[in-house]
């Protein structure tokens, strides 16, 4: 049987309201055009080629992807402006990331010279040319390098075969990191040496990305779904949180507890505030603990708790978590399921 | 190219140390047989019926699966005695219940008349028998009910058409739970209601299992591969852990941080004492931040931090969810790959 209904479907199930995805789409891109810079949607969030497609058809440049592994499975899909902002280390990587530019402009960021040289061995034995852009180390202190030692890798990206510099690139781009970025541009400048791409991203990249005019683009996931992580830090409200997941209360026996089928195989253990979602039924219900198949909610501050059969739909901490768990994604307008997405590139981690 | 070595093998990849795994599978085993119960091993832990099979072989009765999706995944695989400790909610499921009835043996708990209820009429609809134990409410206080109402819902079982009374479940099945057991079955004694099955379970049950002498078995998953919550919970030790996730170094620009290529993407995010995993090469080094694609670690502590490039073995947290996030498990013996697996079940959540 077709399932072509909301009311069809079994929970655990994602539903993807596809108003509020189209006007996320519309949204970050009028934003991106208004500030005459790039949108370069990060596709972690999805990890469908459909949806990327409607991100490139309402604007966008090319894609953003994590992995080598989905990158291929964008290009499969036919994507050929791809962007991997990651150190791709280790032979086995480095030569599929050889071989994916044979079919596609790809560029990669880079943060040490050992993760260079490793892509240049790759890139010169398959004949290829593999773009670079330097990585600035963030407030967050994750990967990404000094502004001095940026200008070392980039004279040496330079120097180097079948490489080509490209630029630079932080993550997450606040604006407190402009100073870093205005250092690092001005000693590439006493150089001689063009940063053409000037890459920020990060959910709240798009509202501090006016504070960053270096800025020539942008690269953000979350804002195609949103989430309560994004509602909490005020990038977004409640109403243009796109992702829900369907869930069933499965046991009520004691006054104030319930019981859903939705634990961290479904909705993920990241939490915010110490919940594990937002359930819109529900607002003074706590969803408070996970196991892997069952979500704990403290309902004793609900006037009517929910019953054994109930359904209740949950705004996720954080999408991008919840997409990598499913193998469907259903894209609704109310009670109708207008599309059913493979998640292709779920749990792609190489 | 055919990968048969393990360091041919991609990071993050899920390695399976086969003699451990074999020595904990013979373990579980001797250890049921000693006490005179059954082992019924959860294979949420593995979800790979070539695993479930050596499982069989070694004595067990049958298998437990926490979901339909998962049952009906291992009775295509030729697996006939299924056992589903959680309540089935909602008409799809219940029909998908009753349609794998007729290929399996298939018992399943429930805690309230409104889950008795759902399940008889697809049982009726399909003409099948299902077999249901009653869960007592455990320490945990998540699924499960008191002895009186126990009492009550193995009388409705037993009066209604297509159901059959099995016993009991428990979970965790701690000794301190054992009072509860014993007030219940003296009430279905005294009902004239037999309780052929007393299924105990969770990772610390086996330790706990003889000061529960009603237990006819016990229903473990973790026990298999184990991983670092269980060795903090003193279940188990170190050299007992089979599950190791490789790791590749992608950065290490600052002294005492270095930056691993698995986050929670492919170590998931649960926490032990505030960190995501043991990394077994490095013993002083605490890995205590991902974000899906990486890993921080402080190496402040560790005398000879680990370079861009190299490789390190992580003892997950908890073996279960790392096992929900991958496409393959590869068994091995030293730098040889016996097994390489497709985690059969792995997304199923309905």
């Amino acid at each position: 049987m077709a399932t072509t209904r909301v009311s069809d479907l079994e929970t655990p199930s994602v539903l993807i309201d596809l108003d509020k995805m189209e006007r996320n789409i519309a949204t970050m891109q009028a934003r991106c055009d208004e500030l005459g810079i790039n949108f370069r949607p990060h596709i972690k969030t999805h990890k469908i080629p459909d949806i990327a497609r409607r991100q490139i058809e309402a604007g966008a440049v090319g894609i953003a992807c994590q992995k080598v592994s989905e990158a291929e499975v964008f290009v499969d899909a036919g994507f050929r402006d791809i962007q991997i902002p990651y150190n791709i280390v280790g032979e086995r990587k480095t030569r599929r990331l050889a071989a994916l530019a044979q079919r596609a402009d790809v560029t990669v960021t880079v943060d040490s010279q050992a993760v260079v040289d490793g892509i240049a061995d790759a890139a010169q034995e398959a004949g290829v040319t593999i773009s670079m852009m330097v990585e600035l180390v963030s407030l967050g202190e994750r990967t990404g390098t000094t502004p001095a030692a940026a200008l070392e890798l980039a004279r040496h990206i330079e120097a180097t075969d079948n490489l080509r510099f490209a630029g630079l690139m932080i993550y997450p781009s606040d604006a407190a990191i402009r100073p870093r970025l205005q250092e690092t541009l001005a000693l590439l400048a006493d150089a001689g040496i063009a940063a053409e791409t000037v890459s920020g991203g990060g959910s709240g990249a798009s509202r501090d990305a006016h504070m960053i005019p270096e800025l020539t683009e942008l690269r953000v996931g979350t804002s195609i779904f949103w989430d309560w992580n994004c509602v909490t830090a005020d990038y977004t409200s409640f109403d243009k949180c796109a992702m829900r997941v369907l869930a069933t209360v499965v046991s009520a026996n004691e006054p104030g507890r319930v019981i859903l089928d939705s634990g961290s195989k479904a909705i993920h253990s990241e939490t915010n505030n110490g919940q594990y979602g937002y359930i819109i039924e529900y607002p003074d219900a706590r969803l408070h603990k996970v196991n892997e198949e069952h979500g704990y909610v403290d309902c004793s501050a609900c006037p009517n708790p929910p019953k054994v059969g109930e359904i209740v739909h949950i705004i996720p901490v954080h999408t991008c978590v919840v997409t990598n768990l499913h193998n469907q994604l259903y894209g609704v307008r109310g009670d109708t399921i207008e599309e059913s997405w493979d998640v292709a590139a779920r749990g792609m981690v190489w």
